[in-house]
């Protein structure tokens, strides 16, 4: 496929051998001499107002150093880090069942504990607002903030994002199709719960390691919420045990830093699974109503979205997200998508893995397969006709080379797709677009004397970054990856990098390693032209080796390091950039085989295929592992995944035995196809990869069910007595 | 003294809280779970053969994970790591009392110490070789690896060093004087005995915490010793507790390290006081004769030298310190420096601040006082006139801007040098010369967005040089020194940096934190240029701002830094150099008053006087600090510290009660001056201050102690015994 030494090979990771010992440390981990537990008091409540809070009793417990409430934080206005710090800690009102309200820190877990329930808080109870629906009626509000037509409201934000002329575009249409869909909060569903340890240092940096996908960002809002400077705080990435988009926030931080900074002591903090459930961010529930006209010859003629997402009790729903990805897979002239956003009693969502675009998706790609099947054509078929093709313009302006085309075609000659089908079984086809992070990223290579490097980076490695990282560095260099390293310093020791998030680590990191690499081959270029008395510019770089072009004369990586104390120093680069967002777009195209039992409703996924335009795959094992892992977590979400709450608001299923995550024994092995269109604005073509497989899932999985019974399905989950009830309504004949 | 901002002001340091709390981790203070304790078994004789070693018992002792001997690592040849090798566990021989023999790693240190003794060791008694004289008598060879005229001798090197002809100047001289000296083995004293953590991971990096003045040269050492590559170890320099040249080396690193790979666990070793006195490289004994020939009227004519040291158990004595700093003072034109080290049984020496020069200059100074004496000259004035000057030459070359005539002009002009003296009371004057080292330094300087840097250096900070390299970075930069940190990361995160010794950091790492801060204001001036749409060279970057010299328009660091971002990315900068050792001499000059009680030989420092050319204080207090602490050491060394050894070459006085360093109570406040004459190699003129005063004090008070009771001293310690029977054999008049 290339002709890279080291790209596209399939390496152990460095980090393995950590992993698989237990010697990692993740977030709870790490302790301090002295170390102080801290427990958080949570509300019972899922929307009441606070009167008053007594906290005396735990502060007379024997072991307790510190209690916390919000009233020890600077107060900071509503909106940005003043919303984290209400959702870490109440003000007035709390919002949802579990928000925090209190925060003690004792000698031992368990006095914590003990002294957190013993915090007396008055609470005049509110009716809890639980969905859309009731947020949109406005009769009872979360927050005095938002205001439409000059009232109150619970809707944060519209959006409307038009091209053509919708109306004219449906005219033109032969066939019209329009369909609402629901899909519910879910949970990223990582396995490492939250987890931190604070040091609040009066007079020099206080240190914080936590487990999370940026630590730059977590120094830059725990500076906000504690009113210090970024200078003064250190923060530590420490291993991560999946984020998937969850741990981009400040959950437990400022509680610790404050009950350190009050208590004189380290203080350890960790949430239990049922707080991870109940507190720690969400994927945002969902409403789409999607309109789809296209003529007989399958040529779609205009698309119209309306999404609504809950963002739970503050600001902070995908709506962008939905609004950018629903209909961006295609190149249609008449498009219309508008939005909003509104609060719920329930904890404030947070980004899981390609925010927004699953719930739109599903809708959109849903309606596309009716639109196809009422058309009689194949479901591909229909997409390569409307395709966005490289230099194609969608409503986001116009993109450069791209690999939607490839990845259809790729679907269509699969053995997948020509399988056939038996009894109770159903096919679909779904398709997910997505821009792709950019932002800001910062490197050093250091050069050791043997000729190996190291190589930092910001950015948190959640599922192998560190490996490709390192095979960039590696290529660039012309040297083996077995002697590259690639580390995640603390926030003094490289500059600020964004979190990782929305697949941009192998696009801006890696484009900054570039660099830096190539920082450090000016300077091998350099030290051997000055030992050659000749210029630099007389030196070329090839296959790991400096060749002097006046004579034949060359230097290995391991000469010019081994030498360069006398030649000047070790040798070392660094480079920061901030990528463009969005130019390295990438398409995934899903197949998905189901057989659904017409006794129970149960849905086994047979068969399922991820292909995806990866750009180039830098390390193909981790290329797949996004591909399948980001399948399956769709296929989850379609079929069993959903918070469900009881009418008090109080969250029902707030543990993995109750809230259904698919293992291995759930499902097939998830094939993978990767397609390799180069996205020319990184060096090595790459573009990202790890959200686009979790957006075709939902209608893929929804859509083959609906095949598999005769009956399309558009309120998510899948669960079997959802899929019973369908079949019981219509006993319609197989549709595949 | 200077219009710098930063540079010269007392800023309280960064660490100081993390010290003052107990917050600090020096090296037995990392703890990693798991860990293991590993003790050493020790020989209990100063030389002798090892016939067997039986470990089996140790091994079946319940708790125990691992027992290593030098059987268990890759065998070196002699020389280098070799040699460290062979002192960190014996081979064939023991070679001092204390050498190490094997460690045991156990689940506490109380196992561990119960199966190290349970270790059995066949040795065949051989005579100890103690000192000097018998070591050059060579009937007993500790080693058959050094051969003089054919023969297998004790004495390793032997070096001379001629200018003029000594023996035309002698016959030129009025007075001639040649006189013979002793000095003892003593310990550098730092409080922190040696201690580490390793964490062998065979698929991974290997991790070792430790204790040391140099964790890039830890790495080399222990990456020979383990046959590793160097970039599969992570090396951490944790917090020292003083080290003064004594932690420059592998001690329980490479066991611990080994120890850990056998067992699979993190392995922690600490030296026991008595252990750290017992092996832990103390300073080097000496014998030394000195003879100088003048004119009347005080011109020295001729300089004669023959220095030997004992080197311990192995190759490794400070020869080349001693012969490089004994007549550095001094342009005069007929000079011969002869020296020698020799092999005794005792732990091989380690650095001790200022290496060799103590010893060589006690001598060297105290034949000028004599001379300064016959001559019936102010011994200042004999220094004048014979002072090597800003452009003079000496033996070792010709030298650039000093500042000696300005200290001895100073001490000449002091109150001090003025002031009476009562009955038994004596004053000196010495002076000391140092090169003061350069070599391999590696910085990097990375601003956060809110204006503030962190500066990362690999020098390990032994005296307050993070603070230092912290204002270099804001003088350079323009901005407070409470915006930037000084941090040392690990040998991952910033290049090679040689170890923190000879007085180089603020020299070389000082300027490669410069050239780092420089290499940050080029990019804040392309910042700003891109911004204003003009060329970089046409912005000026003045009092910490960028000044746009086509109009008026200027940037702060902070708005720059706040908007790096979208300007390119954040800014950092990194550099590496080696600096060239010896291009910024320093001297001092003491002046010491004692009073000696007749009737117990107790010497009491009355008044001392420290004066040095700093070339620049970075820190006055930390200079100040430097001459306070070089002087009380020097005076320990000439009262009271001495090795005290048993017929066997067991050491009798291993601990702080024995081994009497003086304390607080025992001495005057020692008064400073700070020289600043500057160095013009260095872009602050900065030259090193940590070793020049540790040299004068044993001449200058073993001198006063001789003008105090008429009888010059020759053999150090002075400890009233010594002094008593002076006192007691002459009975002469005060000679002051």
């Amino acid at each position: 496929m290339n002709d890279y030494a080291e790209i596209g090979k399939r390496p152990i990771r460095h980090d393995g051998w950590e992993k698989v010992t237990g010697k990692a440390q993740f977030g709870a981990d790490v302790t301090l001499p002295g170390t102080l537990y801290g427990e958080v008091l949570r509300s019972t409540y899922a929307h009441a107002r606070i009167k008053s809070i007594d906290t005396s009793r735990a502060m007379a417990m024997d072991g307790v150093f510190a209690v916390v409430t919000a009233a020890d934080f600077p107060r900071l206005p509503f909106g940005g880090q003043g919303t984290i710090a209400r959702d870490n800690l109440a003000h007035e009102k709390v919002l949802y069942h579990g928000h925090g309200v209190a925060a003690v820190a004792a000698s031992t877990q368990a006095i914590a504990r003990a002294a957190a329930d013993l915090i007396e808080v008055d609470y005049e109870p509110l009716p809890p607002v639980m969905n859309l629906d009731d947020a949109l009626k406005g009769d009872v509000l979360l927050h005095e903030e938002f205001e439409e037509d000059g009232k109150f409201t619970n809707v944060y934000e519209r959006e409307i994002n038009e091209i053509g002329d919708v109306e004219a575009g449906f005219r033109e249409a032969d066939v019209v199709i329009e369909r609402s869909f629901t899909t519910p909060t879910i949970h990223q569903g990582y396995i490492e719960p939250s987890a931190c340890i604070a040091s609040y240092d009066e007079g020099a940096q206080s240190t914080i390691w936590t487990t999370t996908q940026g630590h730059f960002n977590i120094r830059d809002n725990l500076a906000d919420q504690m009113d210090m400077d970024v200078d003064s705080l250190k923060v530590i990435a420490t291993e991560i045990g999946g984020g998937f988009g969850g741990k981009t926030a400040v959950y437990l931080e400022a509680m610790a830093l404050m009950l350190s900074k009050l208590s004189g002591r380290p203080v350890k903090m960790r949430m239990t699974r049922e707080d991870v459930f109940r507190c720690a961010g969400p994927g945002a529930a969902s409403k789409s109503t999607i309109k789809i006209g296209a003529k007989r010859d399958g040529t779609v003629t205009a698309m119209q979205a309306f999404l609504a997402y809950e963002s739970g009790a503050f600001p902070g729903a995908p709506l962008g997200g939905g609004m950018r990805c629903v209909f961006s897979a295609y190149e249609v002239p008449n498009v219309r998508i508008e939005g909003l956003s509104a609060v719920v009693n329930k904890p404030k969502v947070r980004a899981y893995r390609g925010p927004g675009a699953p719930q739109a998706t599903f809708a959109s790609e849903s309606v596309m397969n009716e639109l196809a099947a009422e058309l009689g054509m194949d479901p591909i078929e229909l997409r390569l006709k409307n395709a966005l093709r490289s230099g194609g313009t969608n409503i986001f302006g116009q993109f450069r080379e791209l690999g939607l085309v490839e990845c259809l075609e790729k679907a269509k000659a699969s053995p997948h797709y020509q399988a056939p089908l038996g009894e109770n079984q159903g096919r679909a086809v779904a398709m997910g677009f997505w821009r792709n992070g950019g932002g800001t990223s910062s490197a050093s290579v250091v050069m050791n004397k043997n000729g190996s490097a190291s190589v930092l980076t910001g950015s948190a490695d959640l599922s192998g970054t560190r490996i490709s990282l390192a095979m960039i560095a590696a290529e660039t260099l012309g040297i083996s990856v077995n002697d590259v390293r690639a580390e995640i310093p603390d926030t003094n020791s490289v500059a600020h990098t964004d979190g990782a998030g929305g697949s941009r680590t192998i696009n801006a990191s890696g484009q900054a390693v570039n660099r830096a690499a190539h920082e450090v081959i000016q300077q091998f270029k350099e030290r051997a032209a000055s030992g050659w008395n000749v210029t630099p510019e007389q030196v070329e770089w090839r296959d790991g080796k400096a060749i002097n072009t006046t004579r034949e004369e060359e230097l290995t990586i391991k000469e010019i390091c081994r030498d360069a104390p006398d030649t000047g120093g070790p040798i070392a680069g660094s480079a920061s950039l901030r990528a463009e967002s969005g130019l390295g777009p990438c398409f995934s195209v899903h197949l998905c085989d189901v057989e659904v039992d017409p006794d129970t409703g149960k849905t086994t996924v047979l068969r399922y295929t991820a292909i995806q335009d990866a750009g180039c795959a830098i390390h193909p094992s981790y290329v797949e592992g996004q591909f399948q892992g980001g399948a399956v977590q769709g296929i989850g979400w379609a079929l069993n995944e959903e918070f469900m709450y009881d009418e008090n608001g109080a969250l029902e299923n707030p543990g993995f035995l109750d809230y259904r995550v698919p293992v291995a024994s759930d499902l097939p092995m998830i094939d993978t196809i990767i397609v390799e269109v180069p996205n020319s604005m990184h060096p090595f073509g790459v573009r990202g990869v790890g959200e686009a497989p979790i957006i075709p899932p939902l209608a893929a999985v929804a859509c083959a069910v609906g095949n598999a019974i005769g009956v399309r399905m558009r309120d998510l989950p899948l669960s079997p007595p959802r899929v019973l009830e369908a079949v019981e309504s219509r006993k319609l004949p197989n549709a595949a």
